[in-house]
């Protein structure tokens, strides 16, 4: 287990693939999943080696629960979803990340997992600029 | 949303059918999930009317946090699962609910979600018996 803040952490190489980035919190960067079929983060926490979240001590894993409210609240309001799916699986890529994603009854997967369902549909680059552009502004301070 | 405990909570009808009870924390009910396939397990907050974690309000999402850190170390000496999976879904039931799931590399889902893979197999009497005594033994103080 990691319990310090750790300069050796890096990205992912497999996370660095599938997501763009959004935004730096306290503890995590929040990055865009590739995947236009639905609104659709994950959280990175910057700690070195973890993998689980027992691998975050006390005040790290409550910043990140902080993080996912903040998440969740901006996904609320900028895409009125009927649900939102919350999880950290890690079963492919070992890396700790969180996925928040806002779920419509008439989205591809519903009401499945979105993990494994359908094919992930790429941003175009001028899609992938304006989703990138509204979620800066709904963690704009 | 719900930001004090309500004495109106109740488990949901599916819930309760598709868990059985294995401990009552600060905040939530631990409920083993009737699935044998895996060591799983799922935390129920009692807060009425509580659908999505940010229902919650900050006192009760740390604690939760907390919760699921207990459950995942207590899941991990019990188990030595290679990863857990922690997922806040709820697409069919809609009370909140938080899984935790033990998997294995040679489990029947691997390295899929488990959600919809594979028919659940339910617990036999004695099997149940044993399971929900060891977890109980594993949240002894």
């Amino acid at each position: 287990m990691n319990r310090d803040p750790n300069p050796r952490y890096a990205l992912h190489a497999q996370l660095d693939a599938d997501t763009f980035p959004v935004a730096a919190f306290a503890l995590s960067d929040l990055r865009l999943m590739d995947d236009a079929n639905y609104p659709w983060v994950v959280l990175v926490p910057r700690v070195a080696q973890a993998r689980e979240l027992v691998d975050l001590d006390s005040s790290q894993r409550h910043a990140l629960s902080d993080e996912i409210d903040r998440v969740s609240r901006a996904l609320h309001d900028g895409f009125k979803p009927y649900k939102l799916n919350i999880a950290a699986l890690g079963n492919l890529v070992p890396q700790l990340h969180v996925h928040v994603i806002a779920r419509r009854q008439d989205d591809p997967a519903w009401p499945s997992p979105v993990w494994g369902r359908v094919a992930a549909r790429p941003y175009t680059p001028e899609q992938l600029v304006e989703r990138v552009a509204l979620l800066q502004d709904l963690f704009r301070d």
